[in-house]
């Protein structure tokens, strides 16, 4: 399938709703504006750091998919951005993160106390902009995926030290925690569609997302090419259990299954051996499993594109299903 | 006035809207359950150390005093309290609070992440259930109050170390952390009303809530009754900026100022510092000073009720004022 071309880079993806991105990162500045000096401050920063903007593209292509873009869908591709945000700087303080995208996090810059309240700012920010819309239906879509999230932080917090974490278990985090925002987008885009266009669009991202994800996790045990082209190790390293492991596990010897168990056990396992699991991992076809799940769930998002009528934008969103599946930052 | 009444207790000013406030704990447990195990065990944490309930009776009352308390009345007082709960399970890990009512906090008991976690779920909870009710009014009273609060929280951040914090940055602090979810409170449950009793009840929650502020912060300075009866001047040793010292402040000696400056410029200020801190607001009036403006707010809010029409309800809404300003804890 198409799937299998060679990357696309997300500013040709981005072409066709080039205009409105810029007007959605105009209503972005425009709802975070504070008169309190401290806020500004962080907005500042957060405007600098200016993301992908992945789901306003998702939210902007849906909507040209199925009809066109209104100006209310600008205000809620901004505030799909920002509800991405907020959790971005919530994840981040609770992580102790203190780089993202190349610069220093809101925890890192500033302090603890100041991410979580900005992450609570913005959040209550993206509400009253959806209330002022008078459309229950995305205030609806939107709370319940933010929701969700929060649900797939609180899935995420048991993935860490247990062996026995099963693949369900892992693709009830994955959707929880990433696809449901990228399906909201998508679904929020369409909501003006028929019934079974909105449909395909909200299944379609959240196919898209669990790739989305599972690509994110591949990356720590493949490398990734912007650095060192290494993998980096940093989920084995936080005894973080993801894909690749899960699904190595069952198959591999009990020498190797050992070394997984040391460094579960190891607070502060070495680089020698994370890279000996690494290697059990990827000697075990845990790599390729992953990748193969990834693929197969663009294949299913691929599959609701088809029930929509061919269009540029429609292509575009093929073309974010292989941005998914083969980015390598 | 009737102010200067005895104190009474919160439990007799929740008599007339008991059953209800049942109705709400209820209500409450429904909104939050979860099937996942650590969510579910956090909640059962948070309903274990039920609080006061004091905004869900102002909102009870208001809804009493105002024509009559709705199914989605006990909806709403819920959200507003599940609210409060999760901007105090956020303070308490912003703060690094160990104990709340008496009870470890969830960052204490749990950890950290899971406090930021919760709030954010208890938070997107309150917002579904809005959504739910299909009534776009209590939904944007809510979602203002909430940035508000967040803003309030940012201004905080503002308040420590600062000597030149002037009586209108407080209460611009005050107004937004504490009194706007009681406005809020105030207002919804008037929301039925006609408009100049609904503006009444969001004014009267408004002073109420900055005099509960005030009377919070003079408990630093004069003690509560619970433990030692001692001040705490917990609020000094972290130099947190409030009325009591602000208003004092124009009024001391150099040598006074001098011991304030000594404190601020000390990390870990010694007791003695603080009592000495402490003695020099009493000396130059500042506690007599926040004492007076409480009470000013007070009969302002009071003054707000007059124009409602005399009912139990009408009178126990008077009682919580005499509660916010004579509470000992």
């Amino acid at each position: 399938m198409g799937l299998e071309l060679a990357p696309v880079s997300l500013a040709a993806i981005q072409r066709p709703v080039d205009r409105e991105l810029e007007a959605v990162f105009s209503e972005l500045k425009r709802i975070i504006a504070s008169d309190l000096p401290n806020i500004a401050e962080v907005n500042r920063h957060l405007l600098r750091m200016r993301g992908k903007m992945f789901r306003p593209t998702l939210l902007l292509l849906a909507a040209r998919s199925s009809g066109g873009i209104q100006p209310a869908d600008i205000t809620l591709a901004a505030v799909v951005e920002l509800v991405h945000l907020a959790t971005l700087i919530h994840d981040d303080s609770v992580d102790h993160s203190v780089l993202r995208r190349g610069q220093p996090t809101i925890n890192a810059l500033f302090s603890h106390q100041v991410a979580v309240i900005m992450g609570d700012y913005l959040y209550s920010r993206a509400i009253i902009e959806l209330v002022e819309l008078d459309d229950p239906e995305p205030l609806r879509v939107m709370a319940r995926a933010t929701n969700e999230m929060t649900v797939g932080e609180m899935r995420a917090l048991m993935a860490y030290d247990v062996l026995d974490y099963s693949e369900e278990d892992y693709e009830a985090l994955i959707r929880s925690k990433t696809a449901s925002l990228m399906s909201a987008a998508c679904e929020i885009g369409s909501l003006r569609a028929p019934v079974e266009q909105r449909e395909r669009l909200r299944r379609y991202g959240l196919y898209l997302g669990m790739a989305f994800q599972i690509t994110d996790d591949l990356l720590d045990y493949v490398g990734s090419q912007s650095v060192t082209g290494k993998p980096t190790g940093l989920d084995l390293k936080e005894h973080k259990m993801t894909l690749p492991l899960i699904a190595a596990l069952p198959r591999m010897s009990s020498e190797e299954r050992a070394l997984v168990e040391r460094l579960m056990a190891d607070a502060d396992p070495s680089a020698e051996l994370i890279a000996s699991v690494v290697a059990a991992v990827e000697a075990r076809g845990g790599i390729a499993a992953a990748r193969a799940r990834a693929e197969e769930l663009a294949r299913q998002a691929e599959a609701e594109l088809e029930g929509l009528p061919p269009s540029p934008y429609r292509d575009a969103l093929r073309d974010c299903l292989i941005y998914a599946i083969e980015r390598r930052s």
